[in-house]
């Protein structure tokens, strides 16, 4: 297809198409003369990730190294799904000052440890429990074992239904299953917090 | 005490304490001559509680709708509770616009209806599943399952551990446990799906 029907299907216009070939997250087009080239159902569920991507709010950097390892797939699937999760992780920071134990007993509750995770994922860990002593809230430790215990099914629930079709449809599936679900998780918990607060005490 | 005092066993400076009593957020000391009053244990725990809910992000607007509450207790602890939420609640917004069906058939699941909740809360179901919707992006069935169920058992754990020494208390587990507790959540569950990730495929 033409590049004005790529945009079309893909509803990406043609001038942030073009932004994409040049900083080539997207692959050039088939050349078919010197001012035209052809694209194909590659293209169109490659720009499907870019976009899934850029509505996450990863930044091209972040774009690129997800294109890295769509292009060289990983032998293993969890470097697939690892280098995914990596680009919309939380940069490393600085974690000279940070405390990290705390946050690694919380990664032996869950079953893993660092070497399972990537630095900036344990550092996000270690600064939310930073933040919570800060502020001298102790979370409880049945609380505190029902967020283990709880989010371990979850992220078991969503790994067991990752696509295995393409690579494409596995990356685009963690990127946005990370992101944006974030904030639905966090409005159900407050619903669900409403909701066991009427159940127990009846409605006001 | 003193000010200086209420000060130095608060962490909080004579000048913002000065503020906290202009907004009316802090109430008057005993007054022992012109110039001076003296205050109790009673601010000091206020003051606790002013403190938790600025660094949890809440404005003076805020905070002063908490101190109603305090100042007045509702006779249903799920008034109180609730309150205390709707403090750290997103605003309702315009939701003219937005779809609140798939919201309520969620709250439905977690076996509540909107009569439990804020109008705020829901909306922020409802803009969240909207983004999903707009990024073309469908949370399979299992998925969205161990959603409902494993938050509501977490919101079950949270409530279940509320203090009910004092209103100060409970007040300030529901707000800090709302907001500051978010990050570790989201934190966690990235962390989760990546020991789910090496656990299932094996190390890279």
């Amino acid at each position: 297809m033409r590049i004005s029907e790529l945009s079309a299907r893909s509803g990406v216009s043609v001038a942030t198409i073009k932004y994409y070939l040049r900083e080539r997250v997207l692959p050039e087009g088939e050349r078919i003369s010197p001012t035209q080239a052809t694209y194909g159902e590659a293209h169109l569920r490659r720009l499907g990730v870019i976009r899934a991507l850029v509505d996450a709010g990863v930044g091209i950097a972040g774009v690129r190294n997800v294109v890295a390892v769509l292009e060289n797939p990983p032998a293993h699937p969890s470097a697939l799904l690892g280098a995914a999760s990596a680009a919309v992780s939380p940069p490393d920071g600085d974690t000279a000052e940070l405390d990290l134990a705390p946050a690694l007993a919380l990664l032996a509750r869950l079953g893993g440890d660092a070497d399972d995770c990537y630095p900036g994922q344990i550092a996000a860990v270690a600064r939310a429990l930073a933040t919570l002593e800060r502020a001298g809230f102790t979370i409880p430790e049945p609380v505190l074992a029902a967020y283990v215990e709880h989010l371990g099914s979850i992220a078991e629930a969503e790994l067991a239904a990752t696509p295995t079709g393409s690579a494409e449809d596995a990356v685009r599936y963690v990127v946005l299953g990370t992101t944006l679900v974030e904030p639905l998780l966090l409005a159900l918990r407050r619903v669900a917090e409403q909701i066991a607060a009427s159940r127990r005490f009846g409605h006001d």
